[in-house]
């Protein structure tokens, strides 16, 4: 049976053969001598996840004074079930990813289809025609146990393996441009050892070509700034060794707006690597703060998000503080402290634990429980209880959802045997959480419903008129305000519509 | 004998007699009722400590359209052998603290002599001729147990009175602004409960005359722009109350520089107390973050400051990031999460921790131990070796000792049989450690010094070249930088002149 990768369309893809491989590696070759010949330097970039598809994007639009493209791009993604099928769709100048920014799939066909210097393959000899990897490849942490982040851990196999093909086929002159999140140490402790193995198993003398490896992170927002949000944002970076450290300066000078955003280089890749964890581990805390004084606030009273707002007056001292929700989602704050802590012990021995960063995943991964807590303050048995969850991403007008805290709440009330539905409208299937169906129709999924959970803030949601909300449920129902999505005009609302409403953080609805 | 209260100037002032007392409650009378006949209010300041004595300033020296005073304030304070003085000190035109901000003997000199609109008293009776009074008694956290924050109380006794003393006094019309950092929940639980008992006692119906309170908090900075720091800053208010609320915004609004920092007004004191204790349990939860990963960085070659500063180019959303030192010190950081924690407990019954800014007092509070770990580093029995502290207070180029954390690294170095001297140009007497004597003379302090540590960024210390540093000592000392008082080119030079440097969160010299 031929084995077929399936996209998000629903359109199957054949993995490549032997065969095609063989004509794939001719095709390769043919292409990266013409594009050798125009003057341009070669580029893969290895994973076509959520940031590596972009970033190839953007490489390959990258222009000289001229005009004229920099660099060709290689995309490779390799051959498997779940994400063969990128390759054949980017190649027909459609971005692998879904997003509210125009830009992305401008930037596909601008790259792919007109300028003709962007190309995704499953081949990996490509690595030895290129002369920067820019490595994307995902790498997540494993928290075994619920709310106890302390014993996260992070499975470095696959990125290994990654790193070791790259070893295996790249000439000894190619910078290994590392911009995945990873443990600190990674690029020092794991990249350089694997590289160094490989290189001597080839016959290369590593006392004259140490292997050129760099790091630097990038700051991808998901939403309407998507593609900015690579190219234009302040980097960091950082590189083993002077020449690794020239070279990655040079590369990313190229393609980002380095004169509006100038680089900031650290002393060394443990220094890159351990910024990008402690900045997310700071957005961790202070989350994970609010979460406590919200509890606090609730029961005496106090709007905590009126409270936020008093203090983020002090701009430059004060106003990060960030806000409590449902909870925290996405690839970054619910991991990146995780592997920070793990990288101290598994790779460096050292003792002790960031406990304030780790602390603060168990609250925010356990935040979720709170509103629970919320809604059997009001009704005690949640058995048959109906429940309609609004919004299940883990971001406002985004789809994304990687680490929803939607699919904790949704989990656990399943568990405490509600009826739960769940509504989305930028989500087509709920990958992690199959077995329930997210629904498009408002009104259907309202109806009868006897509490109604705010717990995104999409536009759709925040626009909602009470009245509108409980003509559709046809009750009167109990609402649930995760993250301040009504205001006190809307909330005394629901109240004359004889609805009972709760909040995070809202102590003056009480 | 004659008892007396000694200034820190040596000065000694009787204590006021009984019958000084009658005659300043003439005098008070008298004064009260000129003022009035000019149509000014009164108004009374509670406390004259560290906030109130500038708050009273800032009261008398406000004016009306026309350039006139709009109040009169009388400051008072007890008159107990340790601050009776203030009051002489004060009517004589100067300040009771020292500052370097030149705002500070301006300001007494215009309102106490030249307006002649401020005058101190310790005579208890004057809160029955006032409009308004300012509650700036000092309130602290008890802190049992060396690190066991959550083990932290409040004693509120000596507020109580305070209080009582104003509901004994207090024409029922009057307001009572307490500007004192509280438990949240005071204003309402402790404050109106008590003005009510004795409004009460003294045959006022509290149903016609509920007590006036309000909850107004300063966010005072010593060091140059003190006074400023009071008068033109975002201020947050409520009262428990429509009336008392009302009455505040139009003191704050006479009183302060509303149009360039409008006033915030929130729901009730619970509100704004709670805002208070999270405002700066954020900034603590903050620093104790840094702590635990400058401890990571020094391990793996990092400098944590060139990765904070990397971190902050995201503004308004990273750089609010603060930075590791010694360790936290002052009135607010170090207690305000411990009146919250206690409040929630003691005042509301609400079960559970405010275990972010909890566990940061406690990493706050030990952090001056990870200073002398890097000294056992290097020099591991510690017993009997020459120690010199540079700076004893808690800010840079502020005589300010209040929990300054060179007092614990003092003390635990004491314990470990160190000859410690202790260093700082602001500090005349080290009042929270009276056995030891602060040096002003440097050359001599330094001599034979085996470590010196930079404990406090004061800018006499940062001017210091390595050379001058290692001239005085004689000796070839470690040098222990706390918090990024040495620059990279510095400690090259300590290290050229054949001194070892080693510093909190600087692992890249290591």
């Amino acid at each position: 049976m031929l084995k077929v990768s399936i996209a998000p369309d629903g359109r199957e893809f054949p993995l490549p053969t032997e065969q095609d491989n063989e004509q794939e590696r001719k095709v390769l070759l043919q292409i990266t001598q013409e594009q050798r010949a125009k003057g341009r330097k070669i580029v893969a970039v290895q994973g076509l996840g959520f940031v590596g598809c972009v970033m190839a994007s953007v490489v390959a639009d990258a222009t000289d004074k001229d005009g004229n493209p920099i660099y060709y791009v290689h995309g490779h993604q390799r051959a498997s079930k779940r994400s063969y099928w990128k390759v054949p769709i980017i190649n027909s100048g459609v971005p692998p990813v879904s997003s509210s920014d125009p830009e992305v799939p401008q930037i596909f066909h601008r790259t792919v289809v007109e300028k003709k210097n962007f190309r995704a393959t499953s081949e990996d000899s490509v690595y030895s025609l290129v002369d920067v990897v820019v490595v994307d490849i995902q790498l997540d942490a494993t928290k075994p146990a619920f709310g106890e982040a302390e014993k996260g851990y992070c499975d470095i196999t696959a990125f290994r393996e990654g790193i070791r093909m790259l070893g295996q086929h790249i000439n000894p002159e190619c910078l290994v441009l590392v911009e995945t999140t990873v443990p600190p140490g990674t690029c020092q402790k794991v990249v350089k050892p694997i590289l160094e193995e490989e290189f001597t198993k080839r016959g290369i003398d590593i006392t004259q070509n140490p292997p050129l490896v760099a790091h630097s992170y990038e700051r991808v927002m998901p939403g309407s700034k998507y593609v900015s949000s690579i190219r234009d944002f302040w980097r960091v970076f950082s590189g083993v060794n002077p020449r690794s450290i020239e070279l990655c300066r040079e590369f990313l000078s190229n393609v980002l707006d380095v004169e509006n955003y100038p680089l900031t280089q650290l002393d060394n890749t443990n220094a890159s690597e351990l910024a990008k964890t402690m900045e997310n581990s700071y957005r961790a805390t202070n989350i994970a703060l609010t979460l406590e004084w919200a509890r606090f606030a609730e029961q005496i009273g106090v709007d905590i998000f009126k409270v936020r707002d008093a203090i983020r007056k002090r701009k430059g001292t004060h106003d990060n503080l960030l806000r409590p929700s449902l909870g925290v989602g996405g690839y970054c704050l619910t991991k990146d402290p995780v592997l920070a802590n793990w990288a101290m012990g598994a790779l460096f021995e050292v003792p002790g634990m960031l406990s304030m960063a780790i602390n603060s995943v168990n609250i925010n991964d356990t935040m979720p429980l709170h509103t629970i807590d919320l809604i059997k303050r009001e009704i005690p048995d949640v058995r048959n209880l109906r429940i309609t969850v609004l919004g299940v991403s883990y971001l406002e007008n985004v789809g994304d959802t990687r680490h929803s805290p939607s699919k904790t709440l949704v989990e656990f009330l399943r568990k405490d045997l509600s009826h739960v539905r769940a509504h989305d409208p930028y989500v087509e299937h709920w990958d992690e959480l199959e077995e329930v169906t997210v629904e498009k129709d408002l009104p259907a999924i309202l109806e009868g419903s006897e509490v109604v959970i705010f717990a995104v803030g999409h536009d759709q949601y925040k626009n909602l008129e009470p009245k509108e909300v409980v003509d559709m449920c046809k009750t009167r129902p109990l609402i649930i305000d995760c993250s301040n999505f009504l205001d006190d005009v809307k909330i005394n609302k629901y109240k004359g519509l004889g609805c009972k409403v709760r909040g995070v953080g809202k102590g003056h609805i009480v």
